[in-house]
């Protein structure tokens, strides 16, 4: 499968989860182009799409947490991609591993039906 | 965290992560909007919006494949999920547990870099 050949949204993007390798933690999700795989498989550090900043970032370049990355899948339908990475460090901004740190309410212990 | 406070895009969506809750595998990647996530969270089985159906789906309702929800996570941007869950069967339509079953070309054993 050729970067190009994956099936990118209106923008050209699609969403990539970056997942530990060792730990399975899941670690944050970004945005990727087929600019930011072929340099992610190029490199084996993960790249992504800023869709803030308009700009390719290498994630942990200013930082240090870098992300190795251990392999690259994608799913069935070709427009999400599974990054394994081997971390430096912390994933998220705020200094915690994963950027999914905020947990929602618990769902019920006795769900009821949604019709 | 109330549904309607996450950040969805100009679609009102934003990405959801299903993640199996033991074995830690990431099952697949798909849609919600703020009526999905409250549908999730009131019943303990995974919703999701089909943007190619344009309709809400219970994820394994035909199948057989349902997903308990054991925790609901959102990231530090609260622009993605991660529902761990609890799965019946496998998550994927061609019956492999996961839907990230295929693999890209190995990133090379010495990266270079990419300026």
């Amino acid at each position: 499968m050729d970067p190009e050949q994956l099936t990118y949204d209106a923008d050209g993007l699609l969403p990539a989860v970056v997942q530990d390798a060792t730990t399975k933690e899941v670690l944050m999700l970004a945005y990727v182009d087929a600019e930011a795989v072929r340099r992610t498989l190029d490199t084996g550090t993960t790249w992504f799409w800023s869709r803030s900043r308009r700009e390719y970032w290498n994630k942990g370049a200013t930082s240090g947490n870098t992300q190795r990355v251990v392999a690259v899948r994608y799913d069935c339908d070709a427009d999400a991609l599974l990054l394994l990475v081997d971390p430096a460090g912390p994933a998220c901004h705020t200094g915690e591993i994963s950027c999914f740190h905020n947990e929602m309410d618990s769902p019920p212990t006795h769900p009821k039906t949604v019709k």
